[in-house]
């Protein structure tokens, strides 16, 4: 199942080109829920509501997907992490860079040395709100990735066991802007973290660790990400991300990015292909001072 | 006005040592929320609702302090925002340290070049919570703190406006685990960032950057914070962050930690005192593999 979030906060579910409307679940769904839990109310109910949504969107009439605006799949994450330094090709690139400031922040390249880091809630947005860049002077690049949509509350939990862990997957675009600062501010600029087209759920995923995932910017492509290549796959992600923190529903987890990082300019449109994913179209813009 | 939350996530005005139940406010605020806002429903009211808050509260009958589990006093925080390196002593003490892992994450001790780092929402707790520290083997440090709570949705806030944008204030534990890892990894373990005992709303507090905050570890003075002496004071920590990003209500921002940072152990009691905001004590504890 496919599902979206879009407009004004409703919730759908894309079949081909159409989406069909199921926020009358959306809604009971939260209208149950607990307003301290951790987490993301409809993500955390999707194994109990997963047939009735799919026999409400076969009685709601569809709405072409190219007539709504996408948002985040995930309306509440209590937190967006990101693995750095997780495609060999990449590390050799940033290695060889001569073009960055010569203060920015250097990681290990041993991701389990490296650790995983925190994007901010407040920096993702889905594909229709655009990219406000913030700092035009210095140098904001593109990193596609995949990202890990978490279903289930789990901590410690063996890499054996994840995918029992997993809601689903979403293309990611981790906008960095390169700099001295840690990398969890100037990753976590408003917009920065963009999480679409929609949701696609776990069972349409035979093995995420073998996905072809492709960056376009304007008509170049720049990045193309094959799954097999991530150092830590996702299950052993989830096993080093548990160890240290509980994952809660809704928790996104962007898995790296492969080669081919590179700057993006307001104007520039940014596109992200997966045959099982869909494609993920944004546009940046130019930051207004004070939003 | 002191506001707590507390046992099953109730909402309590603080008075002398008793709390007066307003939990009916906390209800009708969040049933009149949008679920997908950025930040807690609770703090962005409380201009609106505050005298009535206060009404509620005159005439709820106490129960005393002592009696009642404290929570974390924000239920749902969009991010955690946390400053390093800014008292100059801390900084000549993490300078000079040689029983730090050799490969332990350095920072620029400029602030400016350092940025705001972010720890994750799922790591926040109150203090009748406990802290369950995760990596015995390793070195886990407090580091308490002044947390401001940010009250109002706002981006490139100047210095000067920063108070329009505090909710209130409240002390924090930055617990650290030491080492190679992004600091928003090994500070983001669960129980990792300690929040309370309340928040003491911020027409309370005439001067933020002028609080004296003490932190014992069982009988033993650790760390003593004279918020003069923040090398980015209140005011400069909210232009910093919100022109990086858009600061919502129920955000909550440590201010960086002063001298005195140590380890703490299972069984140790931390005690963290300020005359203007209480007094926070919290025991850590051995994590348990799977929660």
């Amino acid at each position: 199942m496919k599902l979206c979030r879009f407009d004004e906060d409703r919730l759908g579910v894309v079949n081909g080109d159409m989406v069909h409307d199921v926020t009358a679940a959306q809604d009971e769904i939260r209208k149950a829920a607990r307003y301290d839990m951790k987490g993301d109310a409809v993500i955390a109910a999707l194994p109990q509501w997963r047939s009735r949504i799919e026999e409400m969107a076969a009685k709601a009439p569809g709405k072409p997907i190219s007539s709504v605006k996408l948002l985040s799949p995930v309306a509440r994450p209590s937190k967006a992490m990101a693995a750095p330094t997780n495609y060999k090709k990449h590390i050799d690139e940033m290695r060889s860079r001569t073009d960055l400031p010569k203060d920015a922040t250097r990681m290990p390249p041993d991701i389990g040395k490296a650790g995983i880091f925190l994007k901010s809630n407040s920096s993702i947005v889905g594909s229709s709100e655009g990219i406000p860049l913030r700092f035009p002077d210095r140098l904001n690049e593109h990193e596609i990735e995949l990202v890990i949509i978490i279903g289930k509350q789990g901590t410690d939990i063996p890499k054996a066991k994840f995918k029992d862990y997993i809601a689903g997957y979403a293309m990611g675009l981790d906008m960095t802007c390169r700099g001295s600062e840690d990398r969890s501010f100037r990753k976590s600029i408003d917009g920065y973290s963009v999480i679409g087209p929609w949701m696609v759920t776990a069972d349409e995923i035979a093995n995420p660790d073998d996905l072809l995932i492709t960056l376009h910017c304007n008509d170049e492509l720049r990045q193309t990400a094959d799954t097999k290549d991530l150092i830590y796959d996702c299950g052993r992600l989830i096993e080093f991300a548990s160890s240290f923190y509980t994952l809660y529903p809704g928790d996104v987890y962007f898995t790296g990015t492969p080669q081919g990082v590179g700057p993006v300019k307001a104007g520039d449109t940014l596109r992200g292909k997966c045959d099982a994913l869909g494609e993920l179209v944004i546009t940046a813009r130019q930051h207004k001072i004070g939003g």
